[in-house]
């Protein structure tokens, strides 16, 4: 069975880079599969990396090897590091691309790569996803320990986390995420049905962790100038082309069209505050 | 040998979504091989998908799965299905996107997938490719027979068929693809040269079956303000910039602009008609 | 172990054609691995095709089969090709996509695609990728030897060399290549550290195999109405948004904005001229 590399970065698809990437990677770890996550994170969006990954990863057949590269660093004097944790190994700049990611799983182990063996020489100054972190990451897919990468570390670059706050009758976020589709991801999670007329709220990206129980049709959801009362379940309980409130995939609160973009629609970027008013 | 499943949809490659289908199926199935046909069907376009799958399938090794998801209803009434025909197995929703395939194929075994057990737990009501075709094609790839995954049914909702009108002296068709090319692609085929100078037309959306002759250089092709004379072997027998009328590599008549974009210049889209008069 | 065969196109990733060179490939060599280099070439576009394998191939293992279609001539008189060269097979139209990568590795052997054995049939007038190079490309992976597919040649299509004229004070170059982040890339390389204050350029496409000592805080490069003095080594030595010179990836002088779009910023594309001053 060959071992999976995962990639995600934001090098685009139109260069040779990944390509490149992925050869370097052949010539150490001939037996590897590769799956692409993405490479379309926008130039230098370590957020939307951080979240990408952080929707994805948990999907992966255990010792995964997660080659993350969304770098606008490179060359200065941000840490490349490689880190185990919950299974898996992540490979990436330490810029707060695993932040999320981390904080779910909770212990890890991390180096920084500082060993030049299991790199390219020489290095470049613009391209270490060829020159480091590729190599590391195929080194570790044969079977390289991770402490002979270079020296432990314990604290790893945290981004900030995401606006949720949370108050008796109102919870305020903010969207996370757009994606292909324009369905517009906030950071109100996660949220799962109970039961067919009850949610469970436990938060994510809060101090609090106790969990509510919310009734759907009693939520009044806002955002901009859209105002959408109660939580569907599906795009199809709302006519074509009408916006509605539902539970995204990844269970966050997410607002989209039915067989439309609410993105583009509504204008609507990443950080644009959301409201669920409660009752 | 890997088993080989080979992936269609609308998701793009922006996000995560095609990467979490295969991991998810890299857990169930660790020895396959993905092909990706394309994940730039336009959003919920499920007759797009139908021909891009109808041009591509039958080049694919026997016993081939393909995963197609693009799933406008997706948490709705429309069932989702795996499909046996003609040693290929099709996992998609039953909405229209196999009409194509299985018209050619003509036989065919189909389930809808009622049995949660080779689904992930809880099935989201947003992401069936990842709860509920991706597992149904891992677990069809490591051999699971499909008469377990659900109950038989014998009819599969039908797309309508591309316009295609035979007279005596003129094939009316309609445009049903333009690629990345901008070649324009029509209902009038199935077309193919049968010597230099004299062409074999064999209706496939059409209930004539007969087939006819036709000679090249006696033909008139006519779309919106374009006339073109005479049907041409390769893009090179014009000059460049200029419009043609050849045979795509499907089979069907195409009009195309030699190194140039037809679809964007003269601004044809799918639906537009298109005539090809005789004599 | 799998055979790689890397893939280079102008085909995109919206239509089914790449997944049909691959089903096409797995039916005959069903033990292949394949990495895709690019297929966003842009339509018809040699010379892009040309650098994004010139900067790329070297990374892959040695026996690494390169199926290239750029190919605005399919279907006319142009050869088809395959190229043993430095351990490589490179599959393609001959129309000059090899011209820089068979410089850099100096012998090749090659045959010209005549033997119909090795090929669908019949062969269409407008996708050989499916017809002719796919087909090439699995009989090499499973150990089809070079010459049972055709006539041996000797000479193939050279695309011109980029502009690069050097003189004492100042070397003139064009630009070969934008990427997805806007870096531009030009002809004037290869370029390299020996030391913190000092750059070695050895002249790639030009007659002068002279290399020359560069002080880089002695240089100004020039393009279009922009000057920049010295050559930096990463782009975070320029404040974020400022333009900077610095080395490429693949060794060339490329001019870049710190997270920024250089190529839209200056409106610079292939061909505009670059002078780098010395002194």
């Amino acid at each position: 069975m060959s071992q999976i590399i995962a990639l995600l970065t934001d090098f685009g698809t139109t260069d040779a880079y990944v390509g490149i990437m992925k050869a370097v990677m052949m010539r150490i770890a001939p037996n590897t599969q590769f799956i692409d996550i993405t490479h379309q994170i926008q130039p230098q969006n370590v957020n939307q990396a951080a979240f990408a990954l952080l929707n994805s990863y948990r999907y992966f057949p255990s010792s995964t090897i997660f080659l993350c590269v969304v770098d606008p660093g490179v060359g200065g004097t941000r840490h490349p590091v490689a880190v185990n944790a919950g299974g898996y190994t992540f490979v990436a700049p330490d810029n707060g691309l695993l932040t999320h990611t981390l904080a779910e799983i909770g212990q890890f182990t991390a180096v920084t790569l500082t060993n030049s063996d299991y790199q390219l020489s020489p290095v470049s100054n613009t391209f270490h996803g060829r020159d480091i972190f590729a190599p590391t990451a195929a080194h570790l897919a044969v079977g390289v320990p991770l402490e002979n990468f270079g020296t432990t570390i314990t604290e790893l670059h945290q981004l900030p986390k995401p606006v949720l706050e949370i108050e008796p009758l109102q919870i305020t976020g903010q969207v996370i995420y757009t994606d292909h589709f324009g369905n517009i991801i906030t950071s109100i999670g996660e949220l799962s049905w109970s039961n067919r007329d009850q949610l469970i709220f436990r938060p994510r990206f809060s101090d609090t962790t106790q969990s509510l129980t919310i009734y759907p049709s009693q939520i009044t959801v806002e955002i901009k100038d859209l105002t959408l009362s109660a939580i569907q379940r599906t795009y199809g309980e709302t006519p074509q082309n009408h916006p509605l409130a539902l539970i995204s995939s990844g269970g966050f609160l997410e607002i989209a069209v039915n067989q439309g973009n609410a993105a583009s629609r509504y204008n609507i970027t990443t950080g644009v505050p959301v409201t669920l008013k409660i009752g």
